[in-house]
């Protein structure tokens, strides 16, 4: 018995459910008119800082609410509800990352209402999440200034998986001498033509940025969907 | 066809194996009286710089050598062989640990004579590595001030399966609001009784500390050995 092929096999099984769940919540959140956006880092980049902020300022206009997995401790959800938006925690035991089927079944047994956007936070893991689609219309990796700029190299393929960089923490640039222009090379190295925003979620700077690029991805459908 | 229970059964199997390379490899270390020290952490907690201060530190009185794991990229190797002592890089391809087979084949290959102490760097990863024994005398999980004081909450697997929390980067405490207490408090919460050691390896603040503690931990195989 060789168990290397099996475990392939099965992963191999894995990910093809994981995909077909991903493709109706995805179906899903289109009809519904919700913009659902990812969020994948290292622990410690300031996901939940970034998200609190994200949610706090969106709120006012929109309706918004977060899903976020942990391996342990509702911690995360606890500080994202400061916000005042409904938050949902995942966690995942000694599973390293999000996958569909959690993301549904989280959804399922949840009376948010209509939404505008829904906002998803994965384990903090820059491997494992790559490969699973969770359904979302938008895949931010975030990394921030203090990691060391060649992270993009290292990691290429959740830089791969994602729609945006964000940088985080620009605050913390001068102290760790930051290197801007060496991690745009290595970002756009790894995926070429990607949007890469920076912000800092402590002081603000950049966050007036992030939310106007979201917002235009959700006029677009909302036109199309005031047209039909 | 159920697929999660032939996937534990799977993942038993490899953990198995892994597990009598690790016993051979840690019987070797110990007969060769060399010190096997694995650094694991997040991406971006500070491994690589560490590490290399660590290495040139300890060049002048002992022989050092270490192995480094990445998905992609030479980039640590090329980084720790700045500090004059023999390093090879293991590159992982898509899987978020080193295996100890991993360190068996590129030991095997490897001419660097006599040594007092080898260094793993584990890849960047605060979950996947938690259940791999390398054969190691001694584990570092690693998190730098600027990750959150919950960390050990959120990943404690990580922290049960460690010897030694090493915090890094404390140059950048005072901006980052760095709260020592909770750290600690927290850290302990997960591994009672664990030994702590922060430092900068930047400005070199803690280090000696550190080198005292490894040094102390050879001694006693040495005066064992030299009294038989």
């Amino acid at each position: 018995m060789n168990p290397e092929p099996r475990m392939v096999e099965v992963r191999k099984n894995v990910l093809k459910q994981n995909d077909v769940i991903a493709r109706a919540l995805r179906e899903r959140f289109r009809s519904d008119e919700i913009l659902a956006v990812s969020l994948v880092s290292s622990p410690g980049s300031g996901k939940t800082t970034f998200l609190e902020r994200t949610l706090t300022l969106l709120r006012p206009r929109y309706r918004v609410a977060a899903l976020v997995g942990d391996l342990a401790t509702e911690n995360d959800a606890q500080r994202l509800a400061r916000s005042g938006a409904p938050v949902k925690q995942i966690t995942t035991g000694t599973l390293c990352h999000l996958e569909a089927n959690m993301i549904q079944k989280a959804l399922d047994g949840w009376d948010v209402g209509k939404l505008d956007f829904l906002f998803v936070e994965n384990v903090g893991n820059l491997v494992c999440p790559s490969s699973y689609d969770l359904g979302e219309d938008l895949r931010l990796v975030l990394l921030s200034v203090t990691e060391g700029e060649d992270k993009p190299l290292k990691y290429p393929t959740i830089f791969n998986s994602a729609d945006v960089a964000v940088v985080t923490k620009t605050d913390l640039a001068a102290a760790v001498d930051f290197d801007e222009q060496t991690l745009d090379r290595n970002i756009q190295a790894v995926r070429p033509g990607i949007q890469i925003l920076k912000l800092s979620a402590k002081t603000g700077e950049g966050m007036r940025e992030f939310l106007d690029y979201l917002q235009k991805l959700r006029q677009p459908r909302s036109q199309a969907a005031s047209a039909l």
